[in-house]
């Protein structure tokens, strides 16, 4: 695609500090842009290891039109598809998940195995080349146990810098060893970027998530610093400063890394103390499921949180472990998936119970998708217009939006971007739709 | 935004007498015009002051994508403000109605007063200016209960004509001194001016609306004269004379007054005698209300009409008041509310039944709704031509056509107009989507 | 319209044997495309004589946006009409189907004899000329009762090329002599282009069509020939023969005519031995209505299969006929229409059963449906890319696609709509879309 000058000089022009002009949250035309550029560009988050366990499971994410299959093949090594017959182009799964022996078109039975290639046609001719015919493959990136995949044919190197960071913070929690209690798909009525900005502040949950306050310190997600405050502040600094000593001499690694800024694989992770019980994200702040994970015994772990540019967020606790991952749908529409996973040997009514494992986040999710669809609407007025970040509660925010610009401009100045862009526009005469 | 040459061709070609080109019932482009030029710079009706009549009640209105909050402030007066905040962006009011004593923000609770002056707003620094974050303003006008508003920046000075010429036509029904009985939103499958064009002429009465024809004249609104009719007609124009002269010993005018073309503000009144036993839109004749409007003390009042342009039509009898208001949704659907008011004083049940006073309009707009909805189907089709309207019977609704042509033109030739298209102009390259 | 460069060099630029690039099934540019430059220029078949058999019977028949009433006048001659009033442009027909004396309009009851013309309309005033507001016809033929339009002012001369070498093959079974005993609509989520090229090949047969594979034989559309399958080949080859010369006694024509590729007007037919009983089309083969067509005596005659560019194909047994229409709704939707008729003197219930006579192609229909649409996921993803037809099972779908890059070729080509490119180029300036 080409992009206009119009949405290349809102790019240049965007003042710090403010959201964004209406355009980037509702333009089908820059939502394109989104999916090639920063979807098609950088590291997505789409699943966890426990979703494909055996050779041959796999699952299918659709990222905007474009859909992949992720799945574990007879090594037991991770693999991502495009989910396209490279006869007539028919999707090959249809199911969001399943377990196959290999990839056959439902179409005309082209066959391929878990590696992408082509093994079996009928009727092509003995002159055809298999070869040239493979499956195009996706690339995967596996945190501890968090699959990532990479669309574009040059992944950010940057990944493995996250992924060597990220690993000692997460392996104590043992992904790859819990099991899928719950996975919920919902549909936010709004830009993904509306979605992403929502989840980067707290400055909206004191009003709107009492359930997710059980658990969370007012102060973990930036305050106006004040008289008032100042003594809670304190209190809550010597409380993190405590359980952080506490939390090493366990082998947890909790200090704050915030890159969310200035790289092109950007995240950030910090693991802080909850409230009440101090064990969980629950309503009464203790534990959800009775077996702990990986080789833990206390259950006070705090929170594990884990944030990535551009779609994903992840909490980690002692006994369950909640990952949420948004994908655009349209300009308007996101899809947000939450999947909580306990121990794979904890037993539902025994060790666990679902509805209180999902209690908090189900009802945070309801409430953080009527904020979304809310902005969404607004934005859509003539009359809206950037508004400021708080310097104290959306420094988040302002990040994640900086980011996405920092991207885009990236995008626009590569060498590669430019001349697709120079041949776009030259073979473009203007077009007139009749009606 | 920036208009093609070949809508701006189609504007100045339009053929006088004849049905708009289609794109004009069809173009998302041109009903974007619309929204800027036509419902963005007129007085546009959307409420009866009976449905704020407390300080602190609101109504949500929407135009295009613009949604406006109509509020009755402290003082008992009546603002408009666009439902926006200036933070994030999020719409303040999702109902379509209701009652406030400040509009607090759902999303991080910003507050501000009925004048739309930002006084709370949480983390965002001492040095924040909460002067340049109040509400935007929208202009609102009044005449004799009948709420207008203006999203132009500078509206159309020749309100001030219409309000002063209907006032003493609608005053005495005493629409302030009314309740709303109900209220009911259809949703037209069609462009908004195809639902304008049906209001505009009662050709397709006969065939269409028998229940309307119960209380109104054959030729109240357009025939061809022919031998056949001249002494039907003749009749008709003598009980007019002899109607209006008994309406003025009550102080009612009646005069016909056509401003339905010229001017930015255009209406059109007129009051006339109704069929049956003349009193009411009923399916007798006779009032729905026992409890007459203002001071009446006849019932036998006709009916008052009042058209404007672009977007309302209204009727009054001694008894009740019914308002109609089109808003565009997008270029190929149209809401149109129907609001029914009685005296504030009637009973249900007692004074008055539901079911039976609304039982015409509501019979007839959904045989309207059909009408356009068909024409809507037709207009698409690649041969469509526009047709000629009746001398007869259609010119209003050549007025209503040439009105909003002009109107159009007006826009094009605005020097702010031509201003902003020629920056739009300018920093615009050819587009190319990808697919 | 005008076409934009880039679409131009896909035509140019496609490569043979493959299929189409992804906008040629997505873009709603190249559909608009489609309607005016395939289904608006070419035969179009529509309709069966059954289904209007008595004056004043109509169908309407929607082609894109484009609205068309076929109708029996009072000579039992077949005419056709858009379904656009020459007032105000409402459409006259809501209905699929139904019977009229005159064509009325709803709205204002402009009144059209069942020849188009005008003949009466109210309030238009003495100088009114009724002559030039006559309905717009469109184009009629009919191959021994299958009815066809076209809605160009010059249709394809070639059409009587097709009629004259149908009908010796379609007359025997005296389709004009039928009744419908089910006609079923469908919506594919797919292009027309993708359940056309479905519908070109068998290939995808075996794995998707059990019910339509009792009474096919699996030489009969394509295979590439082998050691293993030489005999069956043979065996098969002696059955046609051996058929053919049988068919020839009864009168019947079976030998193969392939001007799928080419031609303006371009078709395929042959009749071939059918399987298990080798009557019918049905799940044992055997007939599904006792009484057979025309004069027959023998059930057992084989299918004569009939397909057309661009949108039809139709088996004729000796107790049954099958028809199907594909019409374009949007880029990814697509009507098929499929219609059974029997014998006009069959009792349902006696003769044939309904539920029998329709459960092979009720079935093939919804698995070709869930093919189609499942391709147009495919063909979405930004990694789709043309994939090669196979050389003996995709012939027909390679003489589709090629026959249909023809025709926009030749269209491209028509110094009519180069000179209407080049006056809708001059008056198109940069259009800029606000949002």
């Amino acid at each position: 695609m080409s992009i206009s000058s119009d949405i290349q000089n809102m790019i240049k022009n965007r003042r710090k500090g403010y959201t964004l002009e209406a355009p980037f949250y509702l333009s089908p035309e820059i939502n394109a842009l989104d999916i090639e550029a920063i979807f098609g560009q950088h590291w997505i988050f789409v699943a966890v290891e426990p979703e494909i366990s055996e050779p041959g499971d796999y699952i299918k994410v659709d990222i905007g039109h474009n859909s992949v299959i992720i799945l574990r093949d007879d090594d037991m090594d991770i693999k991502a598809f495009h989910n396209v017959c490279r006869h007539r182009g028919s999707q090959l799964c249809d199911d969001a998940k399943g377990s196959v022996g290999n990839l056959v078109c439902p179409y005309h039975q082209w066959t391929y195995d878990l590696s992408g290639k082509l093994i079996h046609n009928a009727h092509m001719g003995d002159d055809f080349d298999k070869n040239i015919h493979n499956l195009k493959p996706v690339h995967v990136g596996n945190i501890a146990g968090l699959i990532f995949i990479c669309l574009s044919d040059e992944p950010p190197a940057d990944f493995e810098v996250m992924k060597r960071s990220m690993e000692p913070y997460i392996a104590p929690h043992q992904l790859a060893n819990c099991k899928v209690a719950l996975q919920e798909d919902i549909i936010e009525n709004g830009n993904w970027k509306l979605t992403m900005e929502n989840n980067r502040e707290c400055y909206h949950c004191v009003a709107n998530h009492p359930e997710l306050l059980n658990s969370m310190y007012e102060f973990g997600f930036g305050y106006q610093p004040s008289p008032e405050n100042a003594e809670k502040v304190q209190e809550f600094r010597d409380l993190i400063e405590t359980e952080a000593n506490r939390w090493a001499t366990c082998g947890l690694p909790s200090e704050e890394i915030d890159l969310l800024d200035g790289c092109a694989t950007a995240y950030r992770t910090q693991r802080l103390p909850l409230e009440k019980a101090g064990e969980s994200q629950t309503m009464d702040g203790k534990v959800a499921s009775q077996k702990l994970l990986g080789s833990f015994t206390q259950r006070n772990l705090g929170g594990l949180s884990f944030w990535t540019q551009p779609n994903s967020w992840h909490h980690f606790m002692s006994d369950h472990i909640i990952t949420f991952c948004a994908l655009p749908i349209d300009a308007e529409h996101t899809l947000v998936r939450t999947t909580w996973l306990v121990h794979k040997d904890a037993i539902e009514g025994v060790d666990y119970n679902i509805e209180r494992l999902c209690e908090v986040w189900r009802a945070t999710n309801k409430q953080d998708s009527t904020l979304v669809e809310r902005t969404q609407r607004g934005v859509n007025s003539e009359w809206y217009e950037p508004g400021p970040y708080s310097p104290y509660t959306e420094e988040l925010v302002e990040k994640f939006t900086n980011w996405y610009i920092q991207r885009l401009e990236a995008t626009l100045e590569n060498p590669e971007f430019i001349k697709k862009q120079a041949a776009a526009n030259a073979k473009t005469v203007p077009i007139m739709v009749c009606r």
